[in-house]
């Protein structure tokens, strides 16, 4: 199976753009992606699962069960601005041989339904984050870097691992434009901090308002459900840990 | 191949519930599954071999050999009951990729034969166990959890791993309805007393008489089929052995 | 890819038997096919790679590649015994999927051949061996295991890994007939002596006159052309090296 | 996907030889490639992904975004000479599974393009390296080693691991002809002396003049792409590393 998609509606959208916001370092993009999701009434469309996810099942405090997961939500923007596409999920895969066919697969649906740019979060690891954290990028081509130069951000020097890495990359290789927005982060807990200097500026990139009073709420949230994933814990524990079964948040 | 499945009959079931007992914690849901099988004269159906199995053969005292396997039988109930599917093995898969993969193609065999229903038991490993071992659930959704809790059990806290929880994971994503049924166990050895609460109670689920008199036969005979695996042995020596070859047992 | 196959001729035989001689413990296997190929004068017919094999090539004295491979040989016989397919290599596959993967092709070719029983060979690893070693058998059905313990062979007990357990195992999954043949080796060097008893065994078996005269020359062979991929050299540091990278030869 | 292709154009070729030029031990085969790709003028024409490759983004100093990739390019001669295609690329794979994917591929692609000929570079590790390198060679065929030995180069003893070996070895397998070019490199850094000496030998095979005066600078700017994909660093720190996540350098 390897991935196993299940599109449970196939939308009409504007020119629309593909927000990555997977868990990572910081969680700034799962907290970004949440946040869009539930600020924005985003609608579930799509579920994909990888038989390279974790085979368990974690179970909720009300008795339900909740697998490893990665959804695809749409937004249809009233304000004439371009619809979104938010990737939304509990997981990365455990390989990268999984992380690819992941990848390949989403960027096969939203191509399909016209997406031509994509954008993907991350944190930047620091031991030590400024009052206002740095922000970063990189891009796939430099009118698109331009673009988001000019909303503040440095260029990217080094690695972007793991799905954030790996979509603008792949984005790069489908002639599709994209670009990483990465943020100064300790990368310890879900970090909300951090993850409000991300939303502004992709919603300034956007044109797009969203209310980040009930951020730190979105944030309680992602940590409630990672750590019954295990995340947040192993996070503390990572050195611990084997490389493979959470090389993603490294 | 990845799985190699061989269906020798394809019956007509009455609305059928799938039970799972692969080895894993306890042996609760193992023993379970063999005395069913035994106890209801269940009917082998299928196999299903995996490429993510161990690569031997074990002999048996008569000379012959035993591979990694796992099988389906049915069970066609005359008390009007709901009829019996019943996945029973020797192992789990060595890999994730491989527990998805055997759990999928179990799923599609068992949702064609019209199962809407799953039920996966396991052990939850305890240092200590109370006298009546504690019973626990947790389910697809409300509607099923409230009809195991009034069984007696309690909401799951944590993590089910293996097949156990990747099968009422699943089901829940495919929209089939299901729950795990969790008792308390020490887990070191195929655990016949842990095994007679969790039968006594899946027995008043589907309202069906098993006789538990040779619960402890059965037990005996999980042991000595485990035992020719390696999997007893291998238990005892948990964490010696590699995570990897025996991941499903933690 | 995972299997390449060339079929260079699709001979017509008479009722075969399999016979398998890959690498493995004291190399009775290998030593035993070679010679049957040599004295035989056995026809390949197939070729065999899989992308579970070590992605290396071997060098050879003179200059030219060797690459790791298995290959199928046929023989026709002219006394009327049953025609034998011989199944010989220089490896076997990396990892226990790579495994299911080559004996599952070899099995399809074979059985579309007309084969319906297969033989493995095998070593028993003994930290001491008597001069005159023990055979050993288990088979997939109590008509062949009686008519291979009448050769003089005692019923294994335990596992027998790797390509000559899976073979026998698979075999019997698939209603095919089959037995292994073991011999007690110290399993540190190609190993004439061991391999010496299980050719007479098979002979005696197979109703084939085996000369045995060259066998020498024949684990020679053998051992240089092992030695030349690290497999010899390996074995003496067998503990140094991680389980997966040679694990069938434990 | 395993490997995504893409193929920009299909030209026409005439008896064209592949040259292949992965990073690898000196990283002579790739600074060979880039170079004979600089002063040739080749042109891109294909370029393979595979899901073997290490899933991150590497930024460039302008905010661009690179991933691990490999391409295919072709040289057109106007002397009469024999056509070359160019495989170059900025990584191997990072399993043996991989590596035999991504070989098969661009075997697969390029005999559609007429190619019966297949040369690897390599480095030949030594602790010490002579003012004048030592060549080392090992082929297909007797007919193909004769000429590459009548260039000077002696014969390769040993193993040849990753790409360069395995390209050959599978050639031989597919009836195509082929040889490695292997140099002696100390191999701790990319090694411009090593790269001379296998171009000048590799024009003498093609008969093909080829500049070298920039040979330093190409061997820069091979380091600078490496670097950016910590694989200088890696070298260094080589006995640090897992042995799968960069298996191919030994």
């Amino acid at each position: 199976m390897v991935c196993t998609i299940e599109i449970t509606e196939k939308p009409t959208l504007n020119n629309p753009i593909l927000i990555e916001g997977l868990p990572g370092i910081g969680f700034v993009a799962n907290i970004s992606a949440l946040h869009l999701i539930n600020e924005l009434k985003a609608k579930r469309f799509a579920q994909i699962i990888s038989a390279s996810f974790q085979d368990f099942a974690v179970t909720t405090d009300s008795g339900g069960t909740r697998s490893p997961i990665t959804e695809l939500y749409y937004v249809k923007r009233e304000d004439g601005g371009r619809d979104l596409i938010i990737w939304y999920g509990n997981t990365q895969a455990l390989t990268t041989f999984g992380q690819y066919e992941l990848c390949g697969k989403v960027l096969d649906i939203v191509q399909d339904l016209g997406c031509r740019l994509v954008i993907s979060i991350g944190g930047f690891k620091k031991d030590q984050v400024q009052p206002v954290p740095g922000l970063y990028t990189c891009a796939t081509d430099l009118e698109t870097l331009k673009e988001v130069l000019d909303l503040g951000t440095k260029i990217m020097v080094g690695h972007v691992f793991g799905i954030a890495g790996l979509l603008v990359g792949l984005a790069r290789l489908r002639n599709l434009k994209g670009f990483a927005l990465l943020v100064d982060t300790l990368g310890m807990y879900p970090d909300a901090v951090a993850t409000r200097y991300a939303l502004e500026t992709l919603g300034k990139y956007l044109s797009l308002k969203v209310d980040l009073a009930n951020l730190d709420s979105t944030a309680d949230q992602t940590k409630r459900i990672l750590d019954s994933f295990g995340l947040i814990r192993n996070l503390a524990e990572e050195k611990k840990k084997e490389e493979q079964a959470m090389r993603w948040f490294i």
